[in-house]
């Protein structure tokens, strides 16, 4: 067993996936005499040795290794709170080895995207949504408070330096991922809540994830990605690693994923949120996802979108409800299937093509060929409010530093 | 959602919470190509700036971070295998900001000791039982196998140099604390098997954890620690972090560790084993504690040798099994409850005074004051193989280095 030290400040009870203003000013006013997190304190320090941006093509972008020049680093401690932000140089972080980071998994992040439109302007896809996860995702893992605006304000200013170079006006059409992180880095091996934390921001290349002929998906067996009074709608790097080892067996045996089963119940496709579209016995086509009530999933913000856009601008029944693998495999026999998909800001929206349940293989229709129709529909319609073609609420444009 | 590569390696299927020799050599010959973990290409580089050793109430111990002089580190890559391990000056560690232990939480550690014993000699506790389980984790947290008599050797190798100026012939009855860690330091942002891990053993103080008037724990009521299906079984961050808001809840009810409860049914309290003994309806005494079969508990070392004498050494019943709550809770309502108390290698033998369930105190019986019989005995049992009062094969004699 490991120590655990008792005189740690408890950690806040906020648990919702989804924080209203109230909550996070009550989260925040929490540590009221504490330094709030404030993107106005930014300190900035420009590169010396600025990176060469890789071409299309360059196997670099294969490795996700490959940041821009700049990235994000805010300090908190249990006696000051946050310490001015500081947009400086890429470069490795130095931690102890005795970082909580490092043995007690207190880590939490965000996956965002940012898009050169076609017009010309640079554009986050909903920054708030992210923000606020992340700030669920951080009381869940007992890591420090923050005005989720003060993220999204720090995540703007690093893009404005970085995106007229890293992601220029003559690549419209193309995106850089963005990862804000926040992690236990005080060096302190009790069992406790971290007492100093570091929030960090950095932007990827990232390689194309697409499919053309469709995910194919392993379901799981025995091992189980989530359970109920556990962590599984945060995204905390508790819920990573240990899937890793299913994940190797499924591509091992010629599948992209796992499609992660509960007590049967279809939960999630990987890393990412799963849709089917079917015919029900009666002969109502439906868009069927899992809930979030139970805390299982992820509250993925494509997911999100996906569902809202299918309520205004479909007809067809929108679902979340607790479904099983034996219903799609029932579907599928009766040939009620329409299509599935998977859905998250890496893979986009993904179709499937096949899942392999109890040994054996069952497909999934892809009637445009490298996908179903709904999938096509509603993937154009989030691109075309990414890349500027819609003018949406959803598509926030972000002033550029050019200047420097 | 994050994305996750495709590309990589099936980590190895290894499960067990017990390797077999064979397992391990099985496991190691998996990657025949790569270069073992080989204690014998040790590189030792000494400190030029040693640090001074804090006398007993240094307030530094009761922040668990005064690491020794010296450190172990040894880096794996995909290619080579295992490069030769370093024993190098304590310092901080160098990270990428996309490295995937600080997203996917590729992590796992060991707890342990050594030990000054009265005869002036520095121990070991059973290190054979930590080194193969470290294996076990790493598998499931896929990173990469080794030779878990190779660990031993380095912790050997560290602790010769280090133990005697930090734990001194002059304070006979003292321990250190022992971390072997072990995370994925490649700098790559997909959700898949790290192409690069370092594995780093430090050594630090730790203040007394024992608690005179007994533990205090609070019966987890909604959270969960660990699942079928999980990771509960293996020393992995990723059973850690998560835990931290249900301890903070604890603490600020007055409590001092969560005992936590799966469908009623007592698994671990904090982050050690838990053990009750009490009377059966039928008069026979029993000492009870969760078994291993269903992975939801750790395979303790301190758990497994107290099972061990307690069958070799006491008249009564010993007895792994699922036990619920509620049977604790008839027991002590009908005075057949004897003792209660944790274990594990921080909080060693932990006698419980009480348990809160369901909003109400329980109190379990301590009927020497500060333990109950069974907990003060079975301490001795142990505390005299650790600190070399009775020899056996357990305690393992470390030779020192005492010229450097």
């Amino acid at each position: 067993m490991s120590p655990s030290a008792v005189s740690s400040t408890p950690s806040p009870g906020v648990q919702a996936s989804e924080l209203t203003a109230s909550a996070v000013a009550q989260k925040i006013g929490a540590s009221a005499n504490l330094q709030p997190l404030d993107a106005s304190k930014l300190i900035f320090t420009k590169t010396q040795t600025p990176m060469a941006v890789p071409e299309p093509g360059d196997p670099i972008i294969a490795t996700s290794s490959q940041c821009t020049d700049h990235m994000i680093t805010a300090v908190w401690d249990s006696t000051v709170g946050w310490h001015a932000p500081k947009l400086q140089p890429y470069g490795n972080l130095s931690l102890p080895p005795t970082a909580s980071v490092l043995h007690y998994a207190t880590e939490c992040f965000e996956g965002m995207k940012m898009y050169r439109g076609y017009d010309g302007k640079l554009r986050l896809f909903r920054p708030d949504a992210n923000c606020k996860r992340m700030l669920v995702s951080a009381t869940r893992i007992s890591l420090p408070a923050f005005d989720p605006s003060e993220l999204e304000k720090l995540i703007k200013a690093m893009i404005a330096i970085d995106g007229p170079k890293w992601l220029p006006k003559s690549r419209p059409g193309t995106s850089l991922y963005l990862r804000p992180t926040m992690i236990g880095s005080a060096g302190a091996l009790g069992v406790s809540t971290p007492k100093e934390a570091t929030l960090f921001v950095i932007s990827t290349f990232m390689p194309n994830l697409s499919k053309p002929k469709g995910l194919r998906l392993l379901a799981s067996q025995n091992g189980i990605r989530a359970w109920p009074g556990g962590f599984g709608y945060a995204k905390v790097g508790a819920n990573y690693g240990p899937s890793l080892m299913a994940n190797g067996e499924a591509i091992s045996r010629g599948y992209d994923q796992v499609l992660w089963l509960l007590n049967g119940m279809v939960t999630e496709a990987g890393a990412s949120n799963f849709f089917v579209v079917w015919r029900t016995r009666e002969g109502v086509i439906q868009l069927v996802t899992a809930p979030l009530e139970d805390k299982i999933i992820l509250d993925g913000v494509t997911r999100r979108s996906i569902l809202q856009l299918a309520r205004e601008r479909l007809t067809i029944e929108v679902v979340e409800r607790a479904y099983t693998m034996d219903e799609i495999v029932d579907a599928i026999k009766e040939k009620r299937m329409i299509e599935a998909f998977a859905a998250g800001t890496a893979y986009f929206v993904c179709p499937v093509s096949a899942i392999n349940y109890r040994d054996q293989d069952w497909q999934i229709p892809m009637n445009q060929g490298d996908s179903g129709d709904y999938a096509a529909l509603i993937k154009s319609w989030l691109m075309n409010i990414m890349y500027g073609r819609d003018e949406h609420e959803w598509g926030v444009v972000v002033e550029e530093n050019e200047e420097l």
